[in-house]
């Protein structure tokens, strides 16, 4: 089946926000074994809204609306898809009452009278409730053509379209499509291309496609079938496969991120970490935070970034700094035991190095970086060039992930990489 | 003028990326003064973007196309632009030895010869040479439409744009186009718009217009004249209007964000930072090092996720722990004053609060945060609820910024919000 996106509204055109929801849209799709055709963006226009239906109609099986659904004069997605199609709107009651109730309990207020409108809905529409903001989605068919309308704002659609809209397309897929994220630090997506392009290119049925992320990338399996045991009977084999092809470079399936794997770690052996972090300058924290329950195994962490701090609060002996300098192995050996005594973590990993843009004072590159991890038994360094010349944000995001996978490793007894 | 963009690249339509660069052009040629009216994306396919480029010639002054001017046999731009318009295309001996020389001295290795392809130019074109990368884009007129074609890499879309696209662009408006950024924080896009009301709908030249960002927002004020002084000398009466009814909620005209703000009120007042993190765990440190010579005014910090760190580290008192919770004012004063003496700098921020998802062990709910700043002459607080309710990391993010706020309003000698 071929899907189209139109996203609507002006915000897009002028370059306030990005198409997000394309994006997310496109990669659920895909999961689902349906192929995006296109994406298309018109601003809140009733007439170039139209002929962008007009002409996905004639060559998409399915239509996805994205935005237009609120309740003020410029939201015309469901009028104009109404009158494209030929299908008139209706008050849904329940849907009002929802939106009545949603304003009181989690506005606080009355709902204004021209909230009204989001509860007319298309006759005999497929209606996709909205617990999370107060526009409600539809979806209909007419002359084999499925037109789905989704709310923009990211969060609401992405809940409606994991909650609501993949359930409606499942329908329409013969049979059950199952897929798996096969998730890589350490290699890139050129080298991983190579490597499966046998499997990629051989198999229709279950399918292998690489996706390149930020300092990363990914392998996404999928498999269609009558059942999802069926589905999953295709691409055991195959993830199998790619698993004996690629090695430990591969850091999980279906896992969110390098650090969501580095905190099961933590969490499954009872271990807590903490971080010394100069060139990162608080990232390995940040993002070891940004998991939900980090205070169960993140005990905290010193950003030092200048020599004094190295020194008076990690407690960095002065002669180390002076005789090796500030990004150098011993630094970031001292680092690691030091972080790792003050915040009495079983684990500590410290990074030294230069974010550049520059070469630091020394004459170290950008980009050069030393990473320790101290524990009770031993402390370990590498030395690495990360981001390679493409800029400081580069650099960090790049020490940050490897610190990650050094202690990934670490943790689950692999050798790191060389 | 009306633009069209077409992007052109099957890994938008997986949703292995987002097309950052529609959102990064149409923001630019909004403040050119040309407005945007449709976005395409289509996949590496030379029928699909044959159509796309027959219906937007047909409807747009400007086409845009972005990617497809790589070296392998999928990319097809310039190929399909020619074929449509009716150009041929040629070699460009200088681009040529550009992308052969960028080959040796950036990647050290001999150019592959099927980069040759990117020295194949349509006839009679503007070239934007690309000293970033090694696709070049180019611009040419047919039949009173423009197009231009950018490679799709962000980093390369945007220096092109810049350097040289937006050159070519000027040329086709008549006179100069100035704007100029005022951005906000503290006040949200729909009471700004309130506020601007009047100015916002009177006007045609110079405009307003507003802009909603993370957590804060930005209004852009841009005018068209003959010359870039006459422009400046009909924007600056509104600047002064809108600086006259929003007050001290702008941060700064033309700036890049708050940090930046704080950094360079620091950096002209020759004071040093600190910073103490619980909740933001590193976020504020990896915010104030994202800026090229941060170590100039930034110290360092410490991530004191945990109250053995605030006391063993920080050295937070016990009793004070013990007593108010950690969640507290008591705490976040200590915790800036301890940081501010362990890390020998001017001044210390510190943040203490709930990000999230539930309540804390205390009852403190979601996005309770309490900030402190340590000076010399005093130590001040203010608690704060921060992201409402949408999720952790908009709690964080909402929390930073308020440190960043405090931070500027003192280094600039305002009144901190009530």
């Amino acid at each position: 089946m071929k899907a189209e996106l139109i996203a609507v509204g002006t915000e897009l055109l002028l370059g306030n926000i990005a198409n997000t929801d394309a994006q997310y849209l496109s990669e659920q799709l895909s999961a689902l074994g349906i192929t995006v055709h296109h994406h298309t963006v018109v601003g809140d226009n009733p007439e170039r809204l139209a002929e962008a239906l007009e002409a996905a109609r004639n060559r998409a099986d399915i239509i996805i609306t994205t935005g237009g659904l609120g309740p003020t004069y410029d939201d015309l997605t469901k009028q104009t898809i109404c009158k494209t199609f030929g299908r008139a709107l209706e008050l849904h009651e329940d849907i009002l009452e929802e939106i009545r109730s949603w304003f009181l309990t989690k506005m606080g207020k009355e709902m204004p009278e021209n909230n009204v409108q989001q509860a007319l809905l298309p006759v005999n529409c497929t209606v996709f409730d909205n617990p999370v903001g107060t526009a409600p989605g539809c979806a209909f068919e007419e002359g084999g053509v499925h037109v789905l309308m989704l709310p923009g704002p990211p969060f609401e659609c992405r809940y409606m379209f994991e909650h609501r809209a993949s359930q409606y397309l499942e329908k329409l897929t013969d049979g059950v499509i199952v897929s798996h994220e096969i998730k890589i630090f350490g290699m890139g997506e050129s080298a991983v291309e190579q490597a499966l392009r046998e499997p990629m290119t051989r198999l229709a049925n279950p399918t292998l496609a690489p996706y390149a992320k930020l300092n990363e990338c990914m392998v996404r399996a999928t498999a269609k079938a009558a059942t999802a045991g069926e589905a999953e009977a295709l691409l055991s084999p195959l993830i199998r496969q790619v698993q004996e092809t690629l090695g430990d470079v591969i850091y999980g399936i279906d896992v969110e991120s390098l650090e969501a794997v580095v905190s099961g770690l933590l969490r499954e052996k009872g271990l807590t970490l903490s971080a010394a972090e100069s060139c990162t300058g608080g990232l390995i924290a940040k993002r070891i935070t940004d998991l939900p329950g980090a205070s169960q195994i993140f005990r905290g962490g010193v950003v030092s970034y200048t020599n004094e701090v190295k020194s008076a609060v990690l407690g960095v002996p002065q002669d180390i700094l002076d005789e090796f300098g500030a990004v150098s192995e011993s630094v970031a050996r001292s680092m690691a035991e030091r972080c790792r005594a003050i915040c009495a973590s079983d684990l500590a990993i410290s990074v030294t190095g230069v974010a550049g843009p520059g070469p630091d004072c020394c004459g170290n590159e950008a980009g050069t970086v030393y990473i320790a991890l101290a524990s009770e038994k031993e402390t370990i360094c590498q030395k690495l060039s990360c981001g390679r010349g493409r800029g400081r944000d580069r650099v960090r995001t790049a020490a940050a992930s490897h610190a990650f996978d050094i202690l990934r490793r670490w943790l689950a007894g692999l050798p790191q990489r060389a």
